[in-house]
């Protein structure tokens, strides 16, 4: 095992290293120079960039103060002993997973913004950085500057979290949002590649899996089990039509893409589902580009923090806090590094219970409501509310179900799509309306 | 000055100390023995009750495992070597003041519950924790478990925070939302306090002293300079009515008692207010009891945290996580005690902009909106919006008005009051609608 590495408390200054040097990378070099009395007056240093790693230093940057800083070379970093801190904002799953597995060797505490990375192979991340001793913080990985991983790690500690829901994907948000202004699915994503929200290829955000590997790595925090990306069951809102938007607002609901991770017994469930979202529960008021992500558990009922959920500046701002919290704590332990100590098991799929939306399109016939009712009552689902609209020469009916584990309400929805008088596959999107509630029984 | 206290690292077992074990005081002390695991995962350490500080140790008392931790006698805790914590939760403002005192110069950190200590005391408490150089912590004094104060100070280091929008008192949160529902003043309250929520004499709630107090220590953190209560111009809810309520409806707007505090060049203003919340904004859907607190600033636009701003549980979680900070950092800059390093000063009243809304009650004869148009725009104050309702042989004018210095309002209004037309002193409320944005300019 490597040394503990020390970071002088005398020396003012403090050299730091970036690996990558794009719209993140110069966010954060601007912050550490242009907020340097702040951070000095914190924690009595000064965080100078001195290196940064890219593979075109003659590419034009957006900010680049001392074009001397840019290297190609890894190993300038790694193995300058001077270098106190590295913050990893390059992305992707290798090289970066190989040169932060040797910064660890080298004894430097290294802060990242790589969701991917940590969702598929945190487990390796966090082991390599816990035999070094040295720190891996990664505010910045999920949600941008709402600063969720250090409210569950460090003010919720006494907390046992058992459901974290949110809102996680900004452009998934955006385009529901436009889409209840009246846009179809095609428009609003049209919109958001406009505006800069959506990547050319849309898919990591629209078909859940960016989404997904943040709820990975909040439900690993929060339950203190290593969960990786292919541990979450996904489903973007490609199927998402203006008739979910319209059935919702006609039930007083929103549609949203919403992560849930949820303890079950010794059990988790992880997953991301577009969803109907009644209109009194705070994710509901989640506008536009932005974030939330409500933390239910014990002590705290439960906890909403709501802001930007990307950005180059805001990425940037949880990345210097988390260099700027390297230098006021000392250890290695579940503060600093992730927090996994147990295993638990996968809930098995279908049992996770939830109340359901059910979009169901059928021929307008005598005794077709009675067939269907009979299909969820053989499944033991039963009917919260029901609104029936005419479609051309037919009827779509929106069927708010009680609370039911999602296999039962599958079996029940593949019965229904035999009976003759169905048109189509119906689709079931879970309903969030509930709210946390103290478990500890005592006040 | 003292010398700088040392937690050993290597012992295991850490003896603290509670002043005070009512409900709050038994909650610490209940969490720490369930979650003593949790913790020693997180820090090491195993953080043990070993005196409680009461007036009467034969009291009956909710959670009271060993009753030899009581004490009556203050010095027992303050000369115990042993002991490497105090968590203050015994409230007001002497002998508070002089024990925490006694306890810094004895080289042990506080952890404190006491908004009106700090929010009139504040900067006597900090200076001498510095002095000594100890550690006092307060995150629970302002919203119970909503982890404002730590996001202040730790994640937003490098942003300049610029404004703080709160609903940070339950009670009056709790009433509102009733008078929403229809009950007028007189009822919400004597439902508040039948749940508990307010205190037979409700004034502190009421009048607005205890969101006052919470916003100096939000302001004093958030803009780096000292604000105490007495620089908080504040009003309660007592003469919000029905009337208010059903033009805020008609509006699109909620009535909400917010806190805000400004940065307006070198100057702050802080405040709390009745206000009107559009109902697109955040901080109106915010209901009952709950708090919320948004934080606006350059690099990180808007946050928004909401959660249960009262309980015993949850204040006493947020007592529990700032005794386990204590355990994993060191010194006592800006990131342990307050941030106050600069001085600026209190923006003249009557000078900072809002947008009003105004209800005026007159007799309905001709030419009386004109009257009353001309002494708007004799202070040039104009008018946004305008609704006018029939009451009995006159008339209500509700008018939202854009952006003016208070003062300018004011004065309008007391013009408007001497017109023979007028019934009653115009009331005028604050409008929130606005958001966050970007000032860094920069993406």
């Amino acid at each position: 095992m490597a040394p503990v590495p020390t970071i002088s408390t005398d020396a003012v200054d403090v050299p730091v290293a970036l690996l990558g040097y794009g719209t993140v990378g110069a966010a954060v070099h601007r912050l550490l120079v242009e907020n340097a009395e702040d951070i000095e007056r914190a924690t009595g240093h000064r965080l100078r960039v001195v290196k940064a790693l890219v593979r075109d230093p003659q590419r034009a940057r957006k900010w680049l103060p001392d074009p001397t800083i840019l290297t190609t070379d890894f190993a300038e970093i790694r193995d300058d002993p001077s270098i106190a801190i590295v913050a990893e904002v390059m992305g992707g799953i290798e090289p970066t997973g190989t040169y932060m597995r040797e910064l660890f060797a080298a004894g430097k505490p290294v802060v990242t913004a790589n969701k991917q990375l940590l969702a598929q192979r945190g487990g390796d991340m966090f082991g390599a950085a816990k035999a070094a001793g040295v720190q891996l913080r990664f505010e910045a990985s999920v949600c941008a500057a709402i600063p969720v991983i250090k409210v569950l790690r460090e003010s919720l500690i006494v907390t046992n979290v058992r459901r974290v829901l949110g809102i996680v994907n900004g452009t998934t948000n955006f385009m529901l949002t436009n889409m209840e202004g009246g846009a179809d699915y095609a428009g609003a994503l049209a919109e958001a590649q406009r505006l800069g929200y959506a990547e050319a290829d849309p898919t990591e955000d629209v078909g859940g899996g960016d989404a997904a590997a943040k709820m990975a790595i909040l439900a690993s925090v929060a339950f203190g089990c290593r969960i990786t990306l292919a541990d979450v069951d996904f489903q973007g809102i490609t199927e998402v039509t203006q008739a979910h938007v319209a059935a919702a607002r006609e039930l007083q609901m929103v549609v949203r893409l919403v992560g849930s991770a949820t303890l079950v017994g010794s059990s988790y469930d992880v997953r991301v589902r577009p969803s109907l979202v009644d209109r009194q529960h705070p994710l509901a008021a989640v506008d536009g580009a932005f974030n939330a992500v409500m933390l239910q558990g014990d002590a705290i009922r439960e906890i909403m923090l709501e802001g930007p959920g990307a950005g180059g500046i805001e990425t940037a701002s949880a990345v210097v806090a988390d260099m700027v919290a390297i230098m006021g704590t000392h250890g290695t332990g579940f503060l600093q590094n992730d927090s996994t100590w147990r295993t638990l098991q996968k809930l098995p799929a279908g049992e996770l219970p939830s109340p359901f939306y059910v979009h169901i399109e059928v021929d307008d016939r005598p005794g077709v409501l009675a067939r269907i009712a009979e299909r969820f009552a053989a499944h033991e689902v039963s009917v919260s509310r029901l609104i029936q609209t005419p479609i051309d020469s037919g009827a779509a009916m929106h069927v708010v179900l009680h609370e039911a584990p999602e296999g039962r309400v599958l079996r029940s929805l593949a019965d229904i799509a035999e009976l003759p008088e169905t048109r189509s596959r119906p689709m079931a999107l879970p309903v969030v309306s509930d709210r946390g509630v103290s478990g500890l029984g005592w006040s």
